[in-house]
């Protein structure tokens, strides 16, 4: 079959890590049959450079024209005055909030779970550990305080700012099936975190959940409160299977979760709406530290390409091969540095490789 | 010296916590000569069963009236119906809420640091732990989307709720010059936490934060993103001293900090307006599941009560003393049930007691 993938590469790391997505994209082409079509979609710093805004309505059109978008990463700021003070249209975040409302991405699925290979980089006991935990985070991702109406203005000569939290009901609901969904294919269980002693808005989200719940008997069900949940996360991590939950406490929660398991650069992600379309990217961020030097580890982005593969070409076989391909490169003892053993006694029972080594590497095992 | 000090003891292991810091008050009181009058005052559940509301407006007139209030918990609802269906004025939590907006609280300071005898129970690996880490959280605490306006409505036949986020210049200026003045007593250092990526009222408090930090040039300054500081705790909260951020991120972010100690049940918490009068808690909950079994840890409450004396009544040697026994006791290898060691091996090293043993433990140390 003939893909058409839209290709955001960004800025910092982001062109290194997407180079070796798409080499092992392409092995997996070679070998069961299919074309990947490659479109560069400019995005974030690199954006701000070319055109003077972070996302184009051209660059919105071509992704929208693609079948999935496989993205690096965005940040990378050029611009002289402190960051936060620049206008929306400055930042190069700003261009990934509408590019999610554009596409109507309103489910980010986040897995976070820990590595056998890489107990050693978790930064928790071995007794919390146990024999490893596996989540995945469902964050809403176009509603609620990110994309409420905001106002900043002087009240008897004081600045006051204000942003708004809405949901309604059928963002809610959506959300709740896309969870429940998830979970059926996992370990049948659904955490929703809000604040429901506080915020209308939580209450809102309690009522529509216990309804989408009713659905699925078969799912254990329960709810938390985002205080607890944050810290359940670093307590137990076990205990959780699918976590639920608005768009702010999703960034909060997901970035923790990611941190818990203790190799965020292993950590893949997807941000779906109502179609088979689908935007792909690394959980990590764009890292200019580290940028141009070849060191970044390309796994979190070579799993976003297999859930691209898996959830917007429905080609399982071909998923699997790539996580299969990664599981044996770990086991082959090839570590990047982000996960290279802490201790210098283990150190010489691995192997360390660059970004395009562990591209090939992974190429090979398909 | 004679000090009229509120009590209210709350629900669930509230009451038995909240007797064992008065039997070290009054240690104290005898030790140095002090008299400390009690007042009990109703809120929470037991407000609710009596009054039918979870805090009365004379009773909030009786906090006002004291030097300062010591809390024990509040929790437990006797209603029948879902709690988050309550109206607010059936839900226990609203009083906390009421209370911290009355009396003008809106500066919570919450440490949370590693008791070198409980390091075992700290979650985080030996490496990351290092010589310990000893952080404090000062959360703004009437301002933002707790306090914000809220409304839920039909639109089109679909419930939509909305909460609302605001500061204003001045309620941010405030919160950050307690943080900059407990800093300067610390090891002067401020993490102002915001997202200011995305939310106005963020880069207004980024600005707002800035300006003040200029008045304490020996203060070493940072700013990070909600998301990153959430990871941040877990990879190596060795790195932070004083964490100043807004309510709801206060709220998620003081509680992973108290569970990366490992020991929630020795962190104390304090919330201040601006005169010398404070409300003192536990940074736990009300635990209604081992309420009434005199098992409870009332740690963190008498270090409460020690927050008490430095913060309101100026009792410096007093709170010393109360924060040495504390140290004593855990020296003297005397462990509530929460704190005792996980391994069986290291359980014959130290001596289970119950609530008021340990305060007994703690009064004979003064
Ligand atoms: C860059 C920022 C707007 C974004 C978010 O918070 O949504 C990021 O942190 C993420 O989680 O994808
Ligand atoms: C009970 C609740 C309203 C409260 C809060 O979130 O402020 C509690 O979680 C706390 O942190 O004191």
């Amino acid at each position: 079959m003939e893909f058409h993938v839209g290709v955001i590469s960004g800025d910092g790391i982001g062109p290194e890590i997407v180079r070796e997505a798409k080499k092992v994209l392409d092995q997996v082409g070679k070998k069961y049959g299919h074309t990947f079509n490659y479109e560069e979609i400019l995005m974030g710093g690199i954006s701000i450079d070319t055109h003077g805004v972070p996302l184009t309505d051209e660059a919105i059109a071509q992704a929208k024209a693609c079948d999935a978008v496989l993205m690096g990463s965005i940040g990378g700021n050029t611009a002289t005055s402190p960051w936060y003070q620049l206008p929306a249209e400055k930042r190069p975040e700003a261009g990934l909030l509408k590019l999610r409302k554009a596409l109507n991405l309103f489910a980010n699925l986040r897995p976070a779970y820990l590595y056998n290979e890489l107990r050693e980089a978790c930064p928790l006991k071995d007794d919390i550990i146990g024999d490893g935990f596996d989540m995945a985070i469902m964050r809403e991702l176009t509603g609620g305080l990110y994309f409420g109406e905001r106002e900043t203005k002087e009240v008897d000569g004081i600045l006051v700012a204000t942003d708004t939290l809405t949901y309604s009901e059928t963002e809610i609901k959506r959300i709740a099936i896309k969870a429940f969904e998830s979970a059926m294919k996992r370990r049948k269980k659904v955490t929703s975190v809000d604040k429901a002693n506080v915020l209308d808005s939580s209450r809102l989200w309690r009522g529509v959940v216990d309804e989408v719940a009713q659905d699925y008997p078969e799912v254990t069900y329960e709810h938390m409160l985002v205080d607890n949940a944050a810290m359940q996360l670093v307590k137990d991590p076990r205990q959780f299977d699918v976590i639920l939950t608005e768009n702010m406490f999703g960034d909060i929660l997901s970035d923790e979760a990611s941190m818990v398991t203790g190799s965020i650069g292993m950590l893949s992600s997807a941000s779906f709406n109502d179609t088979k379309f689908g935007l792909y990217e690394p959980s990590g961020g764009s890292a200019p530290d580290i940028a141009g030097k070849g060191i970044a580890n390309p796994i979190a982005t070579i799993l976003s390409a297999a859930m691209m593969l898996r959830f917007s070409f429905d080609l399982d076989q071909e998923a699997d091969a790539v996580e299969a391909a990664v599981k044996q490169v770990l086991k082959d003892n090839y570590r990047t540095i982000d996960i290279m053993p802490q201790h210098e006694a283990d150190r010489a029972t691995v192997q360390q490789v660059g970004t395009a080594q562990m591209g090939d590497l992974i190429a090979q095992r398909i």
